[in-house]
């Protein structure tokens, strides 16, 4: 080893080939830190080094006395690098809103006659507290809300986390676009309409008629974006 | 601090915010490692560390002599990441479909009619190539290469960003989404024909005939997931 860098380098590609390989499963245990050092060649601070790197990944747990575990814990890592790289891109809104369209379409699709009775009366809740509000920043938040709550509702891990790594850019997003829609009279009301037959298609299991709700939100975001 | 770790979280969590703040951006220079250590009160090896995490998450970049800087070679990381979680998580067939779907439906939409001779003529090579190849892991790649063009002509960076970070996942998926569609007599020839129709639509700007072709493509997938 040149440096400690390469050094730890190795036992995270080592242990990565492991896992690609199926060799470690997730929950298995890794080698004891020595082990791996001595069949690595480098040291016990690289291998600690690499460990901490690859828990803060989300791929190894450590469990005080009782060594270091294949683990899952992707979300919060995933969730943060997501929502730094959409951060620090400056992307645009129109991408922002085709993305979320694409996305969101499907969350609507698979949340149509899937969702717990619960989860229809949170939503509509949400609802009446958004029209309900008098600050605009409130009704944004339970507008954010709504929207949030399909993406859970669909099931789809790949759907809902990527929006939650966007949560960060979304809150100004919708701040933003929500500004812009209300400028036009009659969109107010709109919007409204939009969610709440949203809602109300997930809870009848009514896939037409959610679409056609969720179309109708784009388009009004469309159209407040090209003014 | 109580143990080197919290130290380091500490100094991540610093820098984290104020990317998130907008006091730090996209090529800026971070303070020296001896000040970030002084004012955050960790050690420099402390700081040390939380530059590597970062570095391996692809927010921070050291140039040699020159410090370090916010970057955003997030791709690699966020490819690796994804597939481990893939791999652990064993994410289905069917989510990464809607989710691919989603995505694809969009980058097709504004793909049609934005491309460039020199793109369509690729994307034309590829599915001559496709058609030509022995091999169904060649084919495959050829596959690949028409749905990661038009990603690209589309021209939105998250979609094309987050269909890049699923690359590795995809290339394992797309060769085993093929063999289970070309099970099918018949089949070969209509994956081919949803192709060139869709390259097609995007040469000549039909978005209708486009979106069609893009949805019987879909349709293969899902019969054939749901064999």
């Amino acid at each position: 080893m040149t440096t400690s860098e390469k050094a730890y380098e190795v036992v995270i590609d080592f242990i990565k080939k492991q896992i690609s390989s199926g060799t470690l499963r997730l929950e298995d245990r890794l080698p004891p830190e020595r082990e791996l050092a001595e069949e690595l060649g480098v040291s016990r601070n690289s291998v600690r080094e690499a460990l901490r790197v690859l828990d803060i990944l989300g791929v190894v747990s450590s469990r005080q006395g009782a060594g270091n575990y294949v683990s899952s814990h992707f979300e919060s890592s995933l969730v943060e690098m997501l929502s730094l790289m959409y951060l620090l891109q400056n992307i645009g809104y129109r991408d922002l809103t085709d993305f979320r369209y694409g996305l969101e379409r499907q969350a609507l699709t698979h949340a149509v006659g899937r969702a717990t009775e619960t989860q229809v009366r949170e939503m509509e809740e949400n609802i009446r507290a958004m029209e309900a509000a008098g600050e605009e920043s409130l009704k944004a938040a339970y507008d954010k809300n709504i929207h949030y709550a399909i993406a859970k509702i669909s099931g789809n891990v790949l759907i809902n986390d990527t929006l939650q790594a966007l949560s960060e850019v979304m809150d100004r997003y919708i701040v933003d676009v929500r500004g812009k829609i209300l400028r036009r009279p009659g969109n107010q009301a709109r919007l409204q309409d939009a969610h709440r037959r949203m809602v109300s298609a997930i809870r009848d299991g009514d896939l037409d008629s959610g679409l056609h709700a969720l179309d109708d939100h784009f388009r009004c975001i469309y159209e407040s974006l090209e003014e």
